[in-house]
Formats: C-alpha cells, sequence, structure tokens
C-alpha cells in the first residue's frame, strides 16, 4: 500500500476512532498544524479545531462508521476519494466525497462534498 | 441563474473560444489574476499562463467541445462540477471533474482529475 493510500485510510480511521487521546495522536500525525477542513455543515482548523469537529460526529452519530468507498485518485498534491457512514452493518446514511491537497504527505486542507443523503 | 453557475459556464466557454482576443478577455473577466490550475497533465498560473493551456489543448484537440456535465455542486468558496471534451456531434473522449476555490467571485484555483478517457 503506497503513503497515500496509508494516510487515507488513518483519515478515515480518525473519524471511527472514539478514543480521544488515540484519536489526537493519530490526528497530530496525518494532519498538518494548520490544516483546515471544510464541507457544506462544519468547519475546522487545527489539530484542536479538527479533533473537536469528529468529536462532535461521533457523539451526533454514536455506533456509526465512516467507510473509504472505492479507490483513491491522485496526483501531484492533490487527491480525491468518496467515503460513506452508516450505522455498524446498516446501510450508509450519507456518501460524500472529499478532495484533499497535501503538504510534505501530511494532509493540509480536506475539502468535502456530498452525494448522497438517505430520506429520513 | 446565479452567479455561480454563470461563472462555470463562462469557465467552459473559455476552453471552447478560439478566438483568441475574446478569449483573453473572457479569462480576465472569469480568472483572478494569480489564479493556479492544475490537472493530471497540465498546470497554469496567471492569466497569460492559462490562456496559453487553453490553446494548446485547443490545438490538439481541434473541433471538439468542452461541455458541462449535470449539475454545479458549491458550498462556501468550494465548488464541482463535471464535463466532458467530445468532437463536435460525437461521443466524448474525455470526461472530468474539476475541484475550484473562488474569491471575490472569481475563480482562484482550479483542480481536475480524469473519470473517463476512451479506449484509443
Amino acid at each position: 500500500m503506497n503513503d497515500r493510500a496509508k494516510l487515507i485510510d488513518q483519515y478515515i480511521d480518525i473519524w471511527n476512532e472514539t478514543d480521544a487521546s488515540r484519536r489526537r495522536r493519530m490526528i497530530a500525525e496525518a494532519w498538518a498544524s494548520d490544516a483546515t477542513y471544510l464541507d457544506p455543515m462544519m468547519q475546522a482548523a487545527g489539530h484542536a479545531g479538527i479533533d473537536s469537529m469528529v468529536e462532535g460526529v461521533q457523539a451526533r452519530f454514536p455506533n456509526h462508521r465512516f467507510k473509504l468507498l472505492g479507490q483513491i485518485d491522485t496526483h501531484h498534491d492533490c487527491l480525491r476519494f468518496a467515503w460513506e457512514l452508516g450505522p455498524e452493518g446498516g446501510p450508509a446514511i450519507v456518501r460524500g466525497s472529499d478532495f484533499v491537497t497535501l503538504t510534505g504527505g501530511r494532509l493540509q486542507a480536506v475539502t468535502g462534498f456530498l452525494d448522497y443523503i438517505a430520506a429520513q
């Protein structure tokens, strides 16, 4: 597995990591210190901001998991991939696509778009 | 049609505009002066760089047209959409997705990914 695929696996693992101290270590490893996250509903900056955002999503969707969909696509310092969020063992409630820029092998900016939201 | 849809129509029109002076005027209007473009095969910066890149693509694919596919998707200053390139009246030879960041209503950075390349 190459470094970028590993990094995106780590990125997904961070969303799923509910042990706070382990998650913070993973964030510090995977994200640049001045990194930013932006999607239609949330934004965050820096390790602490990203950690709070992830914690908030986990609190809102307990026992849900993020999963990478398909392959990552990458060129230069850019990367894109699709993901889904669903209850463990159940169908996805949200699917999205993230567009990422890297710096020094770490996540610099993640911009998310939503591809699918399950009917309520 | 809202301003962002208009801007992306203009962006596509620039790729199709073979009148050089008209194209340069359109580029100056739609792109920020320090704008950048990056995809798996090409990169360009600034109005003159973007103009040369477009001119090169037009020379390589004469009588081909770019076309927007589906809707644009946008939040904050971010935008994504899909496009295709094909000979006039013929099937697409390439399809791609562009991620865009805006500044002051103009194109700041366009990052392209390829979704489909026709078998030669």
